[in-house]
Formats: C-alpha cells, sequence, structure tokens
C-alpha cells in the first residue's frame, strides 16, 4: 500500500484524491493546505489527516507526495521532500525559472527520489495511443507534428498577468507534447503572436493567439498553434506526419449524436471543460505513479522533462519579443 | 465503333447521351423521340440523325438501343428492338407487369440479343465497392443487409397516381440492391406502411412511408425502409453485416467542409438531385453497356433481374395490403 | 441520505455500488447475496452489512432495494419489498412472464412504492440526448425508428438455453428503446430471425439474427436488427427519421485516433465490453432513482414498461415460430 | 460565343479543353503546341485549327488565349497576346522571376486586357465554400489558418531541378490559398525544410519537406506544412479558425464506403491524382473566365494574384536559405 500525502487540496488535488481513491494498492494519507476548510473537506472525504506542509512530508505514514499547490511554492516543497526522501508527483510546470529547475533536479537527484512531472496530456489515451503506435512504426520515422490547440475561452486577466504568458501556461503542454512525439530534441524555435481576442490582454504584455515552429537536428519539423478561444469547445487535436502514413487525433465530443436538417449534418460540440476532456488523462497519470514508482517501470515524465519543455517555453517568449529564431541546445 | 440509338430524348435520355459521348468506342446515330423539339435538341448536340422509333430500330446505322422512353412503351420497344437483332439497354422498370416482363424474356431470349436493365445503383462507386468487396470475401457470409432510402421530397401527386406506388416507382431500386448484396434469391416479403408525408399521397391510394423485410432461404434477412421525404438531401445508405465484419456506405455531401460554432460542428447536406447524386452510377452503366454488349463480359443486371425485382416490388404491394407475409419463389 | 439495501452482489451489484459510492445524497446500507464471499467484498469496500435478503427487506436502516439476483427470484423479492415499504429499483426484466409481471404491479400499486425498472440504455446520454431533442420538437413527429443492435460475440449456450431467447434477453433493450423513441406503443409485431453465427444457438432452439418490425396506430414504423456477433466490437446505434429531419447515435469508439495508410484512413474498433460502453448510462439511471424517488420528479421507466417490453418480446417470439404478423395492445 | 485559342496541348490544355467543351458560350477555336501531335489530337476532338502559337495569337477567329505551355514561354505569350489586345487566361506560375511578372503587369495594364491567373484550388468547391463563408461573417475575424497540402509521391529529379524548388513549385498553391483566406497581405514569411523523403532531392538542393508561417499587419497568422510524400493519397486540408468558430475542408476520398472488422473502421485512401482530385475546380475557373471575361464580373485571381504568390515563394526559399523571417511587403 503507497501512502500518498497531498500537498494543496484545490481543484487538482481534488482530482488526483478521486484517481487515489480508485486504485487498490494506494491511498491518500495526509493532506495539507494553506487553507483549513479544503484540507478538512478532503480529509473527511479519504480517511487521511490533515497535517501542515511540514508535517507531513516528514510523516513517516507518507511515502509520497502529490504537489499540486501554487507554483511559486513548488521550489521548497520539491527541496523539502528530496531530503525527506519522498517520491514526488509534481503539478507542471516545476517551477517558472529554468535555472531554478536545474537546481531542483540536483537535489532530486542527489536524493535519488523517483519523480515524476505530471504533464497529463501524455496520459491522454487517444494522444498514448499516438505515441505507442509512432513508437511500434506504424507510420516509419516521423516528419511533421500539427499541434491545434485552443481554450474555449481565455483566463482572468489577473491569472495572465501572473501566469508567465501564454507560451509557459498554456503552450508548455504542447511543447512537451511535441517532445513527446518528436522522439528527439527541438533545436530551434520560432514563434508569432498577437492579441486577437481580447485587446486587455495585449495590454497585460501578452498575446492569446500564437504560433510556433520547431525543428529538430535531423530535419522533423513541428507547428503548433495556439489560442485562447474556441468557440465550439476545447479544440486539442495532433497529427504526426510520418514515411509510411499518418496518425491523428480528433477531438471529444459531448456526445456521439448527429442531427440532419436542411442545414446539413451536425455533431456535438467538444466537451468544453478541461476536467472533463483530460479524466481519463488525470486517472492514467497517477496509477502511472502508484505503478511505476518502486522503479519496477520507468517514471516518466521525469523531471528533466520538466525543464526542458520550460526551455522551450523560454525559447518561444524570446523568439516572439525580439522577432527572430531561437536556438536551443 | 458502337451506333446507338436513342429512344427517348427526355432527361434521362440526355444523361445517357452525354456518357456516351465520353465513350471513346461508341456514339449516338439516331434518335427519336415522340416530340420534334428534344429529339432535334439531341440530334444538334450529338451529330445524330432524327428517325421515327420505327426506323430508328430498323437503322442499318444502329447496333443497339437505349430505351428511356415512358414505362408503358417499353413492352413494344422491346419486341421491335429484339426482332430487329438489335442488342438493348432499357429503363427500369423493364414494365409494370411481371407477366408482360416474362413475355419479353421470351422474345429476347428467342432473339438472342443482348439485354441490359438499367438498375443504375448498381453502378454507384460506392454500392458496386461494397459488393465486390462482398465477393472478395472481406466479410465473410452476409448476414444483415440494413438499406435507408429517401427522397429529398415527394413527386407530384399526378406521378403517384401512376408510377404503381411506392413499391414499384421507389423502392424497387432498393429491391434489386438487395439482391445484388444478399447474393441469393429472397423467399419472404413482408411490408408495412402508412402515409405520413402527404395525405393526399394516402388519399391516391400509396403510402410515402415504408419498410419492408426480406428472408432467404438460408437465413440472411434484410431490412429496407423508405419515405419519400427527407429534409436533409437525398438520403442514400447501405449497410451490409457479416460473419467478419460490417462494410457501410454513407451519403455522398454536396461538400467536404466543416463548420464549428458553439452548437456543434456542421456538415454540409446530402446531395439533393439524384442525377447529381448518381452522376457517376449513369456514366458507369453506359460504359459497362458498351464495353460488354459483344459478349466479351457478362452483361449485368440482365432483364431477369428486372423481373425479379419487380416481382418483389409487387408482392411488397400485396404484403401492405393484406397485412401478412408474402412468399415468393 | 438515502440507504440503499443491494440484493445480488454479482457483476451488475458491484456496478451500482460504484454508482451509488459517487452521490451524495445516498449510501450502501446493506447487502445480500446467495453466497458469502461476494456480499462480505461489497461489505467490506461500502462499509454496509451483510444481512440476509429477508433480514434486509425488513431493515429499519433500508429506504430502499436494489434488485439485481437472478431473474427468477425478482418475482418473491419485489413482492418482500413491496410489503416492507420500500422502494425498488429492479434489474430488467422484471420477469420472464408477463403474467407475473402483472401480478408484480398488482402488489407495487397496492403498497404505493416507487418502482423503477433498470432500463439503462434509457440513460446512455447517447439515446437520451437523442429522445430529449425528439421531445423538444427538433425533427417533429417521428416517422421511422431504426435500431441496429449487436453484440461482439454470443453468450455461453448454457445462458442462451435458459435466457428466454434473444427477443427476451438480447432484443428486450431495443423493444424498450423502440417504445422510449416512438413515443407511442407498438400495435403489430413481425419478426425474423436464424441461426447464423453459431449453429448449437440453433440447436438450443433459439436464433442469432433477427429483426423485428413495429408498427402503431398512427402508422409509426420501427425496424430492429439484432446479432449475436461483431467482429468490430459492442454495435449500438439508433436513428430516428421525423419530419423536420433525423437524429442518429453512432458507436463509441475506444479512442479518437485515425490512422492514414495505403489502404485508408483507420479509427478504432467499437468499446468491446457492455459495462464500458454503458458506464454514464449506469450511474445515470442509479442518479435518477436516488433523485426521483421521493416523488419529486416521475421515477421511470416504471414496472409498466416493464411489463410492455416483455410483451412485445413475447410476440416477437410467437412471430418468428408462428410465421406471421402478431398484433399487440 | 467566345473563341478560345490554346496554347499548349499538353495535359493540362486537354483538360481547359474538356471544360471548354461542356461551356454553351464558348468553343476552342484554335490550338497550338510545339509538337503537331498533340495539337492535332485536340484538333480533332474539338474541331479547332491547327495553327502556330503566332498566328493563333494574331487570328481574328480567337478572341482569348489559354496558356499552357511550359512556364519560361509565358512572359513572351503574354507579351504577344497583350499587344493583340486578346484577353488571358495563364496557368500558374505566371513567371519564375516576380520581376519579369511585373514586366507583365505593365503590358497587360497598358493593353487594358483582362488577365485570370490560373490558381485551380480557389475554384475547389470546398475551398471556394470556406472563402465564400468567411465573406459571409460565418466565423468573425480570422485569426489562425491552417493549410497541410502533401503530394502522393515526389516528382521526378529532373523537375525538381528546374521547377524552381518546392516553396515555388508546390507551396506557390498553398501561398496563394493563404492570401485568399486571410483577406490580408502577409507581411512576414518564415520557413523551415528538410530532405527526409529522397535525400536525391537534398541532393539537388531542395527539400521535400516543409513548413512556412505567415503573419499580417493586423496579427492574423498562418501556419502551411509541405511534404512531398502521402503514403494514403493526395492530402488537401485547409482550416481556418476565426472569432466566432472554425471552418475546415476535410479530404475528398475514393468513396464513401467503410468497412468495420476486429482492427476498427477504415475507409477509402484519399483520391490520389490531382486531375481527379481538382477535376470539378478546373471545370469552374474555366467557366468563371469564360464568364467574366466581358467584364461582367470581377476576373479573379489577376496578374497581381500571381506576382504575390510568387514574391512570398521566393520569400520563403530566401528564409530557407537565410535561418531567418523575411519581410515582405
Amino acid at each position: 500500500m503507497l501512502n500518498i500525502g497531498l500537498l494543496g487540496c484545490g481543484r487538482i488535488g481534488q482530482v488526483h484524491a478521486r484517481s487515489i481513491g480508485q486504485i487498490d494498492g494506494a491511498r491518500v494519507s495526509a493532506v495539507a493546505d494553506a487553507f483549513a476548510e479544503p484540507a478538512q473537506m478532503l480529509a473527511d472525504r479519504t480517511g487521511a489527516n490533515v497535517l501542515s506542509a511540514q508535517d507531513l512530508i516528514e510523516s513517516a505514514d507518507v511515502d509520497a507526495v502529490v504537489i499540486g499547490t501554487p507554483t511559486d511554492t513548488h521550489f521548497d516543497l520539491i527541496h523539502q521532500a528530496a531530503r525527506a526522501g519522498k517520491a514526488i508527483f509534481c503539478e507542471k510546470p516545476v517551477d517558472m525559472s529554468a535555472d531554478r529547475i536545474r537546481d531542483c533536479i540536483k537535489v532530486v537527484e542527489a536524493a535519488g527520489i523517483p519523480f515524476m512531472t505530471a504533464f497529463n496530456r501524455r496520459f491522454d489515451p487517444n494522444f498514448a495511443n499516438i505515441q505507442s503506435r509512432i513508437s511500434n512504426g506504424e507510420i516509419g520515422n516521423v516528419e511533421i507534428v500539427t499541434i491545434l490547440s485552443r481554450d474555449p475561452s481565455p483566463p482572468p486577466i489577473s491569472y495572465i498577468k501572473s501566469s508567465g504568458g501564454l507560451f509557459r501556461d498554456m503552450m508548455i503542454h504542447d511543447l512537451d507534447m511535441a517532445r513527446f512525439l518528436l522522439g528527439e530534441e527541438p533545436i530551434s524555435v520560432y514563434a508569432v503572436g498577437s492579441s486577437l481576442v481580447d485587446p486587455e490582454i495585449g495590454k497585460a504584455g501578452d498575446v492569446d493567439t500564437a504560433a510556433v515552429t520547431l525543428t529538430t537536428a535531423s530535419g522533423k519539423i513541428c507547428q503548433i498553434s495556439n489560442s485562447r478561444r474556441a468557440s465550439y469547445g476545447y479544440d486539442q487535436r495532433i497529427e504526426v506526419h510520418g514515411e509510411k502514413g499518418m496518425l491523428r487525433a480528433e477531438n471529444m465530443l459531448e456526445n456521439t449524436v448527429e442531427i440532419a436538417t436542411p442545414s446539413g449534418f451536425r455533431k456535438a460540440p467538444a466537451q468544453h471543460f478541461f476536467l472533463e476532456r483530460y479524466e481519463a488523462a488525470y486517472r492514467a497519470e497517477v496509477v502511472h505513479f502508484v505503478t511505476a514508482v518502486d522503479g519496477s517501470e520507468t517514471l516518466t515524465p521525469g523531471i528533466e522533462d520538466g525543464l526542458r519543455a520550460q526551455v522551450l517555453a523560454d525559447a518561444a517568449a524570446e523568439s516572439l519579443v525580439r522577432g527572430r529564431v531561437i536556438n536551443v541546445d
């Protein structure tokens, strides 16, 4: 039985608690939150103890921690948990600064603890299926990866001001996905972007519509485009073109019903809410953590993946500002 | 060069003339029509001579006739053309009476001339593809055939009064398709029907909504449903379930464009007009006739197929009236 | 808090227990099963008490019972629970004999207790969406209902021998769905069927491939076809044609991925396992029971719906044997 | 009656001849080709006279010329035809050099003759439908255009050596399409590319896999990707994301048939041959020319559009070589 301590009892912490509750070999043994109420609520539901973050990390009754607190607290919690020898499951981004992630990598490696960066989309059954079929050689060498990713509507301006910008809070998922599917590190990043959805986003110094081009040393190409708005739901599509064929994942629609009328054949919109859209992915990533944490499988994505995605997001942001290609290594 | 005489220069005659014009080894050498104007128009377009039906059939410059005149004239024209030794391409139905078709079969067989019944849908690239894959064994033995067939809107009441009714003028296509796909003769027919689209159709003694069940000796089942109305275009779908899998043909839509809005993902309606929907089929059936008329391939569907479909339509009409299953042999 | 007693702790009982565990206002308070082990297992998971069926039904700690025991025990349990004043959620079929269901109706009505027949497919999000849009008038009056329903593979012969046959154990779902969508009672039933999948099924006196035609007083038509085999997964499709348009529900596929190769564009097979395919439906039906059991909403489908579906299944079985249309009222 | 002189009787000239033959108000009155045989063949088919290019251009029996000769002859033929006062329909590219196109523009403007650049894809029913719905405001302001364009297989190396390279011979279609859909001129071009399909293409100094990013002054973004290989047919997809929704055109498949087997649901591959894929577009562009050449409608795309696409292709080629963004005006 793996005893898990939940650091952070907000929306994502609750999602993970529910996932853990469905796994036979794991349980939530302790919870911690800056606020008493959500911690107590989750404790009631799971039978866990409410502790301070410090006590939770040091508790003998905790084998692994799930870090679902605000990003700026990750750094300290990772250091403490690593030193306490706990396995770590950490929400993305690991940190807003690549250098600080490098610092975390040192402490994690020194402690020799298992670490997983929670890029949930790698566990989406559709995207995971594509990656696994690429690995099986179904389309031969990958040549072009196309990622279309659009949120139903923009987050509040207050969030945008502190999120690090579109490339770091939204496209980072796609940058990780690009690495996952290319099977090779990007060496150049070119970004364009504009504020077409809401001028307030532009005033806040960010863009809401953006596109990035990545290339790899062997000549593979990835094109990503993002928008903070999609009237028809949470638009998340991926396509991989290879020498032998093409793999693509379509959106998850609200249902399978189609209506035919004089104006044509109409299906349901895409699922709108990210927790619904990625429900299966959130469950699968925790299952993977619980299964692999004992070293029986490779725990992936690791902390190095968290770093690489951040480096790409930084490069994209820099490319946009400087209006030129940025090389990464 | 195959010299073809066109009997009937109406809408369908013009379609066939255009098809013949695209075939290298054939030409329209003569045309005939009860009315001078359409005959002259087609003659101008094709360079053919305008003749009387009688003269056309007897012309040395005519190797084969295409009969596209009103149904009640087919009988005499078939007899004359057969006696004149001309190959015959005859629009369906061969005749409204199964007995009279049997009589035509005798004269055709006595004359030893090639005869093709123009069930154009067998030549639709989608339906032909299904049949050919069944023959190739891709789904093993056929078990259930489902045919959904709906016209965009009902014909004029005047047409319905003289058409022989829904089973004979509309479902006859589906009954022929059932035979084509089942690969075995139906032995029982059960029909239900009602007048839901237009009460005038009911008053005229016909139905506008109907369903038929066919069974074969080996236990295969076919379900057909028809409606005289489909708001979303000309709805023509076929599905064949076999021991190893299922084959189905979807509708032909007006274009491949899809729009996504808050109400979902909408594609174009189905093509509305039967001449557009079956454009490729009309072309392919004439190509088949021209190619196979010299005996190098089996000319199909033959006059026997015209009879069988009529017998099934008659049985369906009888089933509806008597409210019970009708056995056919 | 609604205290629910589970009668039957097999596969379906476990599904319902999990659903109840996710509902805030309900809990499993007691469980009973003919075998000790599954009862104890479910008790461990839910915190419920293990009781005998008798004690469970009479327990003050039980407000409602979920009957998930073998069909031949339903009759007695319904009588006991009704007399004990408990609300009843009963798996379908209520009983294999229409007359015995009529007897149950009497005792349920006399007791004045809420009763729900668990036709889970009415709660499938796709099919429920179709029914609700019919009710909203999106396609006007219903004219033709088409139901295609195929299992991935046949059940064991032992099951078939005691199941009451295809019409009563498999098509009964579709017959209920037909009533749900037609919005009007069928008045005639015509069935055909054969044994094409497995000759052993034929030897056992049953069919494995079947089709039924239903008509209503106003002339609506429903065509259902069933097969005990579908190589490509659990095939469950519904289509409703109305005066203003058409609604149809496609299959639930294993994922949204499509691969393109020289042989074309291939999507995943349909979900295979009925518990996975109808996962959302199983959850929704229990939510409806818990929500509506206090009379705040109409509890549906009721025991009368259980009877009607059984009457239609009996009529279909009779039609097959007698080779003619059966009228029902 | 518009008398059209065909300059060039190769594959594309024959396509245009066939299209003209289906238009009531036009005919091919003269043909010219460097080789006698194809010219005579087309003359036989159309009843046109075989002339030298010079005589054809000066013939009183020619109102308009269709230029379908090799690209390096366009310049002289345009000059001659313009001076002769003939309307011009010119295959793309107008010329391989933007400066020479500018020179053509001068002579065309001086002559005041109608000129159409044959970007056939604008007339594809799917793409034209998208553009027309953008114009109608169905998705509001355009924000992101995504164009995926892949040929079934690479052309011979000999062709690649003289074609001007992927950007000028293949992506030029997509660059024109981008302008068509963006409704605004691109101001920056960034290109990446590599030789992944055939190393011989790389040795010939070209790429076979490429991606371009365009931006406009108002911040619209376009991403294009090309490959010289697609195992599954001629892959031609377009998607436009706007403030109110998204429009996309899917591939044209060989037929509408789907097979379901244990490995899933498989549709036909995309149509392979560009003449088949764009059959309707080739017809529609000539219809537009014949209809609009008298000034009753705006003839479009014009010679200026031919120039703009060439300028973008040049910029893309330069971007690839220099590894940086190229600004255009």
